[in-house]
């Protein structure tokens, strides 16, 4: 299916490795790093050579078999925060060619929805369905876990040598908050906003939003070393929600409420927090999910002409946006890279993860 | 202040009467019917002879004692969705003139604040703040249970002999579901609508998404007399949720679920029947106060991209646009209108209210 | 690739029958109906067996040889309106089964470029790109002026019995009106809107505006039958402007300038109008091409606060609000296909298009 | 109607000097300082000590009796970017104190009309109506090249010591460039931005573009010093329109066309090089008058699906965000002022503007 004279530079499907090293789950809480079959690149995709791929709470969530629609045991390789170098091309690619660094978004969405036609592809109603064309990589395909990984060209984002690798598993995080900040507008210039969770999420939203010249970033979590993080990224105050009360200090240092309050945190107290802080006809953004239903005062956010957005992902064009911006040096991601593993300790490294080992930020399994 | 000379047509504050018949809450449970001055109209404002004034839950909490910000008992005179006819009109006004049939919004901004200056006036920073200008009539102000009332001439819209006076005061309701719309986008031409709340501002809005071209519009409650008067207002399809599985029904008549969910009926079990009756990527419109805290399942929004939306009261141009579509037919109050009382009777009037008495959709004082 | 043995009711290429008619451009001018074989429809693609095809403006550059990017002459099948039958779908097709009948949008954009992936998949970066998957049917790819036609299947929507092949027809046309309204923000209620150009755009433009509540609909027009015919499809007012100052009436009638101008006409002079009859801040919309560089008072514009949308085809949901207009009758276009010719004929068609020879409205190919 | 006992810091009417010096328009190019009584504060008003008050073009055709709706000759006192200290304000203005530095913005709507209603109150319906309150500062009422200048408290906004006088008079240009934004959506985060026109609001507007996060800034101009001024505030590139081909430079530089294009300069050949330089699917804002009527492709716009954006003056909270962005140190005045003159120059300052003499940016009359 691929030419057999191919352009300068492009490779062939001989000259893609037979096998390569990859983390497989095969179970709950049994992942190994085995030999696997280096998938070819179909007409539209793209596959790299992957550089390196970050962790998340999801990947948690996948690996203890709690993740809905994932590939069957055996054969699946987690992992959707990677980057690395194009190696091969499929046909119709011309947008990257082999050699190029890229990163990624996860999602490509079916294009034949409803939601994918208006551009809301993270919500595409056909995800899960490989067969028509929807990917959540390391989700509900094979992810970055591996040597080799392969992508819709639509989803990979060629990215320039002053962005390092490890800023790179940050961009798509990066993009999760810039989506979210796109919904609500994302004219934030000279806005007070409010973030909840100084998670890796939460730390490149702080910087988002004063480079798009939010007024007074204030940032509330827990734990003072991710506080401290975030004022180095640019928040211009921090609540640490143990020792200070949260809805009265923000209260204060925004004079009333915030413009734009953005929870991150997924603690179920927080949406209450939320509907406290926000102005008067102010914006709450939702990027995060809550282990079980939570309560708030809705009448609060009724009574007060509030609008609620929620996003999942870094749909729009807000992967590319957030490549830009890494560029021009406004945002920088390797700081929150805290552990590198090998691929071989990939184990280890989601037990890491989970129990906070080390107080890590963002771990990354590096090639 | 006033011109001794006035436009013909133009009355001077001599040709005003001293004194009206008036609705004053002298405290909780304490409503009488007394003598009081009629209030002269100053430079932007217009005296109106109250034709008939609608009762709605708020009026209950403010007969109660439990609505913030009213004007001092022994003073007040309630009513916030009246009509009638220009009696005088300010200086500056030419807008609308003696004789002019005219509706109202309850809510004028104060023009200055943040919001206000945005067109968020419904959410005005100087909410109740008298002196700046701000205004809730029959909330912050008096209103309209009254012989005479005054309003702000931009809270005022002129209507033609074709819409009575019984349409008129569900013109303001008419305007809350409106503006509803307007914030979610209001281009619903083709869309799946569920309404939660079969009361005036759910009936209203049946009316106006099928006006605009919404595909099925579902009213859900509980009451079977007001779900067969939404049936004869448009509803494509009801579903008393004492008897059916709401989130089920909805979701097959939809196809899975609704682009637009609209909830009125402030019932706190309502906002986990919206997120689950909701498509993803769809929105879904808070326009209900509600008694506590309400608990549903946030994530499932965030999962699915829902925006969600709220408002309050009738901002915008739309109590405008309600009268346009009153005009061509195509909005229908009077059938809502089911007991009228005269002012003299406002104690049993609300006590009907209060006690569903005879099964009341829309009570009115008529004059 | 098709599986062999295909669900019920579903096609196989065997099935499908080896050759077809169909009208073949083998040069400007020169349109000849030839034997050609039936493709079969690739994984996402759907077979149609085609019922009806409309012609409009663009069909006649296209046969004149001045349109950009159509297959080669001696291939290449015109024709962008088309309806008719499912015949046969791809393997990843669930969505429409054979037998179902269908009416289309031109437009499916590459879902890769920077824009698809927004939604804005009518300004496909990669138009034209069949290979990156773009398709314009009838225009960059072979299109309805044959027996039978391929379309992806994201482009295809099923419709109901009521809804004859006639209006399918201009399904596809009130697509583009409405995806123009939806640009605009598509809240109309209430709004007064003047639409330029009493074409089949400007006629289904007008029912579509004032289904979706508009106040004022006022058409104008050159030719007596077609504003007639907008009369009758519920233009509340139509202008000749060459018998009445357009700019005069519409200001007259809209009490100082509209809401929404819609401009469908392509006549040079109509910007300049448009200006002169929007309200300050009110919106225009352009819907036309123009035959040569226009000519107008950008400062009024910018003195009022106009915004000045344009759309091209038929993008977003809106052929499938379409559809559901129509299935609810709100949409008719039966009433406007004024000739029908067999495809033996489509050069007298063409020619009667051309030299309007009959003041054709719609003029379609009807198998 | 002022309280006599005022609260602290409050200043009463008669601690107002009766008189103050001010520049006043007897005729078409014959201003003239004379003595003049210092107006009275309305409740809802601040009188302001101006310190400073710029000139731009407007004020030529202000002075040359080209300019619709200014007050009587022999009484009315242009300038409409002026800043200051607060003197005394209304009774019912708390939002500011005497003491406190200001700046402004130009317009204040009438609160009443349709347009201020929703927001839009730079294209007030009262335009011009005093009486109904609407308020063009120095435009349709006196303005600052006066003493003291009276404004409604919506219109001025408290100001921190680090920003300056000079860089307050170039913060309600600024707002002019951040409204067009905010039309636009104000999400410029990873974009390319064209500027035609390196006047002040170009400037100020390439820094309000970088600041919010612009990829590439394009300034286009033809003075190499303000070219110049330009980079030095942070455009990428600059483009002498009359030394290269803007259209092919500004495509190269942004791979096929930006995807905005702003367009200050008012010179009748740049809209036909906005519609060339933006790319498809791309935005157009025009902050600019035009001599004559303009001549352009609107076809391309069409056919690209170019949304076309205007507006004019300062409104939303614009000049708000301005402030907190110079408060940042993000927007930079003060090097625009190249030249400073005292009111009793006022006419030399004008002539230096029209003629361009020491090839000025922005000429200010300092008190």
């Amino acid at each position: 299916m691929t030419t057999t004279s191919a352009a300068p530079g492009r490779r062939t499907d001989e000259q893609i490795p037979d096998t390569m090293r990859a983390a497989v789950l095969f179970g709950p809480g049994d992942i190994r790093v085995v030999d696997k079959p280096v998938p070819r690149p179909g007409p539209d995709e793209v596959l790299v050579k992957v550089a390196m791929c970050g962790m998340c709470g999801t990947d948690l969530k996948i690996y203890d078999g709690h993740f809905p629609g994932t590939p069957p045991y055996g054969e699946y390789t987690p992992g959707h925060e990677w980057t690395g170098t194009v190696f091969a091309v499929g046909e119709t690619v011309d947008e990257v060619a082999p050699g190029d660094r890229v990163c990624i978004e996860a999602h490509h969405g079916c294009g034949r929805c409803d939601n994918c036609l208006v551009g809301l592809y993270t919500a595409c109603l056909n995800y899960g369905n490989r067969a028509k064309g929807h990917r959540a990589s390391g989700m509900t395909t094979d992810g970055g876990f591996a040597q080799y990984a392969l992508h819709n060209v639509a989803s990979v984002y060629k990215m320039p040598e002053s962005v390092s690798f490890k800023d790179a598993v940050l961009i798509t995080t990066a993009g999760t908050g810039l989506y979210g900040l796109d919904a609500t507008g994302g004219y934030v210039a000279g806005d007070n906003v409010v973030i909840f969770g100084p998670g890796p999420v939460g730390l490149m939203t702080v910087q988002a939003c004063k480079q798009l010249g939010a007024r007074n970033v204030i940032l509330v979590g827990t734990r003072p070393s991710r506080l401290e993080m975030g004022r180095r990224l640019g928040a211009d105050h921090v609540v640490n929600s143990r020792e200070a009360d949260v809805v009265e200090t923000v209260r204060k240092l925004t004079g009333g409420g915030a413009d734009l309050v953005i929870e991150t945190s997924g603690a179920t107290v927080t949406p209450q927090q939320c509907v406290e802080t926000v102005r008067r006809g102010g914006k709450i953004l939702f990027v995060a999910f809550y282990p079980e239903p939570v309560t708030f005062d809705l009448t609060a956010a009724v009574r007060n002409d509030v609008t609620m957005y929620t996003t999942r992902g870094e749909g729009g064009n807000n992967v590319k946006r957030a490549v830009a911006l890494a560029e021009m040096g406004r945002l920088r991601g390797e700081e929150l890279v805290t552990h590198e593993f090998p691929l071989d300790d990939i184990a280890e490294a989601l037990r890491v993860v989970r129990e906070r080992d080390g107080d890590p930020l963002k771990v990354v399994i590096a090639f």
